[in-house]
């Protein structure tokens, strides 16, 4: 069922397990004692970062899988992405299965979008199981989005850290653990911002826009939400929502949280927090789930962001358009 | 309802309508005389490779629409994807609108992708309209794949032409039209080719195994089928692919088709034929389902192949990961 961009899901698929790896600075913070796996090395015993970047997302699917109590052979989709061009991690991730792999591409918002469809084919039982994983590496993103990191360059106050993880999480039916209720479909919002190391000011207009929307087609309000969490919009990106989201008229200031302004402990280069597919997905996938199966938040509305820029298009002059699709978790 | 890898829509999505642009030198063969606009000039009147590319699928969008005759409000999402870093392309064009876009990618199978997940969302009534579309550009390909075309590099014998082109079609509930009665998601398949300029090879283990369990689960034989029709195989990948179905035991020799062998009239530097996301987008776009409307096709497989590598992952050495995902249209 449908209502304005928001689909229902009148089966209530369930979050069956997850799983978190997780980088050296990233342990450090508040994932690190929730994270499945924590790196001693983020090179994780590979020779370029993104082999790392793939073997941790690989890691996250093959741990999730198992952490459900499914064989390889039970499960009947994966849908993965992530921010390298040509999304190599999640396509080679996907060689080691023998199960079918659908691509998706939303950058940042990887995960919701991910947990959207795979929700939707579980719930019209289209599949039994499907994994939603993405991840991320800072190395391998700095050095496709902005300099190799052996330049040394200096970060600007308005940039995020890239996080280094992955997670990873399998959907099917299950009376128990949380389940996926709904999920609103992101439109692309682009408000012209051009500076490709703002992304919380280019994102922020979008995840208004879906959490808007998600709030009028379910006609609920920010305090029917124990946590209205968004990917990775940093501290400044998370304070343009809230005074986007307040001037039509819904205040989420009391329960809004942003999984970048959490992830680290912020005291060095991270300036506003954490960015990347491997944000969400690392806190949704140890932090979040662990309360929300320990009964601390009973609804959630996660939506990631996506900045859908390449290094093409802001050469080429282009400002960047954003999405943010988002999904609502129950106990 | 799922059998093996295979999804079926009993529900049969439909397809309202369909859209295709092609490029100068794709007018001159097969689809020239189907397609809805031919370029006069490749840049489309941009000033980037790109912002042309982006431009023929937002075209192909619209025209798909508008010959529906809905309008864009009536949209309730767009699935796309394309070949540039980062689905520029699609992302882009996704903000000239405002309905959602999910993003898919798996390479030149975005068409069949895009298809197996808009009808799933139809057939299970989750959305009543989504627009499925992608396309590729010549000049934006090769100089993000290979090398700028100012260089003048030589073509080796093995290689393929990208398509200039885009290609879009609706999907929704109707009695008339050519129905979406099932699809096969594909594997990622890799048998170890590392040669980028023999997309071909990489990818007919991906197709044959797509194919082949489409047979199996849907329990029929190539002689059911009035077209098998796979996306840019290539002169030389066609003929892997039917070897390798034949030494499984189906011989679709007499049936098969494939787009990028059939788009050029090979005369010059295309050697094996066409490829990009916009080969099997433009010529299923146009001559093949207006073919299908005219009666001439009855049942069709459609097999659209993607090669998942990056610049990055080759330059590391690794080989090509393929996937073939697979719908089954009728009429």
């Amino acid at each position: 069922m449908k209502k304005g961009n928001t689909i229902f899901f009148e089966n209530k698929p369930a979050i069956l397990s997850y799983a978190a790896v997780c980088g050296t600075k990233e342990s450090e913070g508040v994932i690190g004692s929730f994270a499945d796996v924590v790196l001693k090395d983020d090179m994780f015993g590979e020779s370029t970062f993104e082999k790392a970047e793939c073997k941790m997302l690989s890691t996250a699917i093959s741990l999730a899988v198992k952490k459900s109590g499914l064989d390889e052979g039970d499960i009947d989709v994966l849908f993965s992405g992530d921010l390298l061009n040509q999304i190599i991690s999640a396509s080679f991730a996907a060689r080691n299965y023998d199960f079918p792999f659908l691509g998706v591409y939303s950058a940042c918002s990887t995960m919701s979008e991910s947990i959207l469809l795979g929700s939707t084919l579980v719930d019209g039982g289209y599949v039994n199981t499907a994994v939603c994983a993405t991840g991320s590496h800072f190395a391998s993103a700095e050095r496709q989005y902005r300099y190799p990191l052996e330049l040394g360059c200096t970060r600007p106050p308005q940039a995020q850290w890239t996080v280094t993880g992955a997670g990873g999480l399998v959907l099917g039916r299950s009376q128990k653990g949380v389940k996926v209720t709904c999920g609103t479909m992101g439109r692309v919002r682009d408000f012209g911002v051009t500076d490709v190391n703002n992304m919380g000011a280019a994102m922020a207009p979008a995840a208004a826009d879906t959490i808007i929307r998600h709030f009028r087609d379910t006609q609920t309000e920010p305090a029917d939400f124990d946590l209205i969490l968004t990917g990775d919009l940093g501290a400044l990106g998370s304070r343009i929502l809230k005074d986007l989201t307040w001037e039509k008229g819904f205040d989420i200031s009391a329960n809004h949280v942003d999984c970048g302004e959490i992830i680290y402990k912020v005291v060095e280069s991270e300036f506003q927090g954490g960015s990347g597919a491997g944000c969400s997905a690392t806190v949704l996938n140890s932090y979040i789930l662990e309360k929300m199966n320990a009964g601390l938040y009973k609804r959630v509305l996660f939506a990631a962001t996506g900045a859908l820029l390449s290094t093409v298009s802001s050469g080429q002059g282009e400002s960047i358009p954003c999405i943010s699709h988002a999904v609502r978790l129950e106990i």
